[in-house]
């Protein structure tokens, strides 16, 4: 099944665009635990809550080789009906784009994958060629250096726009498979409302709600896309460590309960 | 010793402005030897012509778990006095670039790493705040898709420059340890050269000698510092396979010395 259909069903089974971020930390895990164990709890607690998954590649890649096969496992770890995003964010040119499609597609089994748009169309071709993954290209990021170049205003056809516009429009070029998505954080909900005006039927992932102190009104309001969908709405921190004891489960379904139930206020009446 | 210090020793030491790419493919080695037994052979081979190592993380990652031991494994068989730089291109928000810099540093035992620079300075600081260690920033990369984002004209002051260029600036504002690099193609010279005007001091990592066709005289010429340095040249597959055979490191070995030769040949008279 394609990453769009398989993340709109469970978008619809579990009515939620909420998306787990499993940046497991050992250092605010519960002692004696492992990450794997970690993570299927989280998994078992929430996984009639969310329309995704996403682990973020770098927090296991910090812990080594153990890492990777802690990675791998929670891979596997998740209901096959609910779509897994490697946040990965890679970019390479051809055939080392293709080594990292290989490793995240077919060896670690992720359903989709955040790649960076700088190093231009050969650097994300052959994650796209996967037609029925998904590929997820950073935008508008929303981190406090995302204006360092993403605002940059370049000439374009007759005129100027924003960098992480072009990137958009390029996406929306690329996208002959149906199978791109856009990263555009909650904290930049002018840029969310552009490019959904843009692009009404692209995907968002957008991180920076919770710990980031994105408006999720705002963002919610600004993102949506005319079925009320549209948004893989990411929150890390604020559901895994919702409680540092062995509650840490039941505290991260009251979590993501929460976060998914207020997210459904703001879309209703919306859509 | 600071990264800059121990790359120059090293281009001193073996007369050499050579970078030797472990991109290492099991399907293009010979059979029944090991990646890591491959890699400490080529290193044997090599290992008094180059100023640096490069490993492509990607390769490793597409072997899972076992890939990761190996590069970590292959990063130990190099001889102290050669610098080892991770091509990782890696670029996230503050929290996971911190875990993204403790994997490529502090686990992993990498001298410098590159990074993308599109998620702007907090992308980059955590990698910045290992003084010792080089941060090597992509700038105009070597793949023709460089063109789609890379050369777009941006609003910067007065004037308008390309993407590329502000990159550089950025990069050199952000240089307060003396710690950072660029990454320029060699299939560019006319960058190669704007950017050695701009930034006289900055060294550049320059891929695409060889398989990817760039010129190699128009890239020394264009990109060599006042000392006849500041150029790291990459050539990962016409020396890891110069032959298929049992005779790969012995073949790997000459066509080695042929490439710092002729890179030699075109320094000298330029400094």
């Amino acid at each position: 099944m394609k990453f769009v259909e398989k993340l709109t069903r469970a978008m619809q089974t579990n009515d939620s665009l909420l998306c787990v971020g499993l940046d497991t930390d050992p250092k605010r895990m519960p002692e004696g635990i492992s990450i794997v164990d970690f993570n299927r709890a989280i998994i078992r607690a929430t996984s009639d809550l969310v329309c995704a998954y996403k682990p973020n590649l770098a927090f296991y890649e910090a812990m080594g080789d153990e890492g990777w096969s802690a990675l791998k496992e929670t891979v596997k770890n998740i209901p096959d009906n609910i779509p897994v995003i490697a946040d990965a964010k890679r970019g390479d040119i051809g055939n080392t784009a293709t080594a990292y499609a290989r490793a995240i597609f077919d060896n670690l089994g992720f359903d989709a994958t955040t790649v960076n748009p700088y190093l231009g169309f050969d650097a994300v071709e052959p994650f796209l060629s996967y037609e029925e993954r998904g590929v997820i290209i950073l935008c508008r990021t929303s981190n406090a250096g995302a204006t360092d170049f993403q605002d940059l205003l370049c000439q374009y056809g007759d005129g100027y726009r924003p960098l992480y516009e072009i990137v958009a429009l390029k996406a929306s070029q690329w996208n002959i498979h149906g199978n791109i998505g856009l990263v555009i954080g909650a904290t930049y909900p002018e840029e969310l409302s552009i490019i959904r005006r843009q692009h009404p039927e692209i995907p968002f992932l957008v991180p920076g709600v919770g710990a980031q102190g994105g408006d999720l009104a705002q963002a919610v309001r600004h993102g949506i896309d005319a079925n009320g969908r549209g948004m893989i709405i990411n929150s890390s921190r604020q559901i895994l460590y919702a409680s540092t004891g062995n509650d840490f489960n039941s505290a991260a379904r009251q979590a993501a309960t929460e976060l998914r139930d207020e997210i459904n206020r703001h879309r209703s009446g919306l859509a």
